[in-house]
């Protein structure tokens, strides 16, 4: 499990407050922490209240590479913030994201060529968000698809079939699961599977437990990462068992700290 | 989700005491326990201590249907124990269980039609234990076109991959989760499924954090029930949840609570 962590976005107090006070250390602190949670990447989000994204981006980007060479997911619906995230990135980058529609694809699809990154793909468009796993499957194949006519390696985009919380579409939750299994057929090789595991418990009562519960289903699914707080000590314990009962790191009597050890 | 609680088993302490001294009262309350916990059945075993398991297993019943009706569930490998518990039992009745040998099949079946029983089906044979998932789909066919050949309603039937402890058989968990979706496709009406949770996590040292994470999975394979411990609150909530992921209760921000209280 390719773990991305989430916690680089404005949209939290200390990062929002970091960002605009330009105060690097926050910044490293939380990227440090995270890594040593288990993160394998770092989400890097501006956050919506960010007044000038094409300087805060760069600089965040900055400010993680100086303690650690992890890759970065640079996440933004901006074309010219993930531009100048790109320009500024020496770690490998994660593009997050594009969506199915083709002029997002004709622009970011060459944009990850050129620099060499990472994309994850969104099963969204600008006719909404899809209400099944056949829609989803229909946009999938249209980004896997677009990715093989403009050359670039299907390794490297993960699909992400748009988690909703449950509190508003309860419904969909199955399907979500059954598109993360049938992504993995679109092509040979398999594109990687991906989501933003907080949005499936937006505003309940119980979120942790809602998330670490969909996280162990979706890794029963067939997932190959995930975009999540690593902090959460249970909802590690629970990716870790679940990626231990599916045999991908071996049993020992202290696998949980084994694991943590690595 | 049908949940039979584990917990009347004479290899625990307090059953094991309570079998011996005839105290009703400590199985009336373990069994009253399991319910208010949401057990929908009750697994009846006299443990492997028990001297007089014929007088034992009628005993259990009695002491249990005094103060319940739900469906009780008979543990034992012995045709002469299942017998005598199905004589005693006024409630509905689970035969556990029988195993893939035709010997076995020829006997419990007509057993399970005399008595109106369910039936659990474990694939596993004289041979030995399955070593992969093609092993259990054939052993669980060849327990589903007996019970077909012999009248035996296949919606009374449940079928039980055999779970095997992830410290002795990690490599085979995978296998056994797939063997969930694989035998509700085998015939239509499609069997039931089960399994015997605790196995998965025996001589573990997380054996809760193991138990809820693999039951979790198992639900996404489609699992129908399982035996467990429903005084396990977090395995219960985890339960619980996995079941709102899928739809099957209805979402409100105290779920959990509706839930135990339905």
């Amino acid at each position: 499990m390719f773990i991305i962590g989430e916690l680089i976005n404005g949209m939290y107090d200390n990062i929002g407050r970091a960002i605009k006070e330009k105060d690097k250390k926050e910044i490293q602190r939380c990227a440090l922490e995270q890594i040593s949670c288990g993160a394998d990447a770092l989400d890097i989000n501006c956050g919506p209240a960010s007044k000038q994204p094409l300087l805060d981006m760069p600089w965040l980007i900055e400010s993680v590479q100086e303690v650690t060479a992890k890759p970065l997911c640079l996440d933004s619906s901006n074309l010219k913030v993930i531009t100048a995230g790109l320009k500024a990135a020496k770690n490998k980058t994660i593009i997050n994201s594009v969506t199915a529609d083709s002029e997002k694809l004709d622009t970011l699809i060459p944009l990850a060529n050129q620099f060499g990154a990472q994309l994850i793909g969104i099963t969204i468009s600008k006719k909404g968000i899809p209400q099944n796993k056949d829609q989803r499957l229909e946009l999938a194949a249209t980004i896997v698809s677009t990715c093989v006519d403009q050359g670039f390696p299907i390794e490297n985009l993960y699909l992400d079939p748009i988690v909703l919380p449950v509190n508003v579409a309860q419904a969909q939750l199955k399907d979500i699961l059954e598109s993360i299994r049938e992504f993995k057929i679109i092509s040979e090789p398999a594109p990687k599977t991906t989501l933003g595991l907080s949005n499936v418990s937006q505003s309940t009562n119980a979120r942790n437990l809602i998330n670490r519960t969909f996280l162990t289903m979706a890794i029963a699914y067939g997932l190959d990462s995930a975009i999540l707080d690593p902090k959460d000590n249970q909802l590690m314990d629970s990716l870790i068992t679940a990626e231990l009962i599916l045999n991908k790191n071996i049993y020992c009597d202290s696998y949980l700290e084994a694991y943590r050890k690595k």
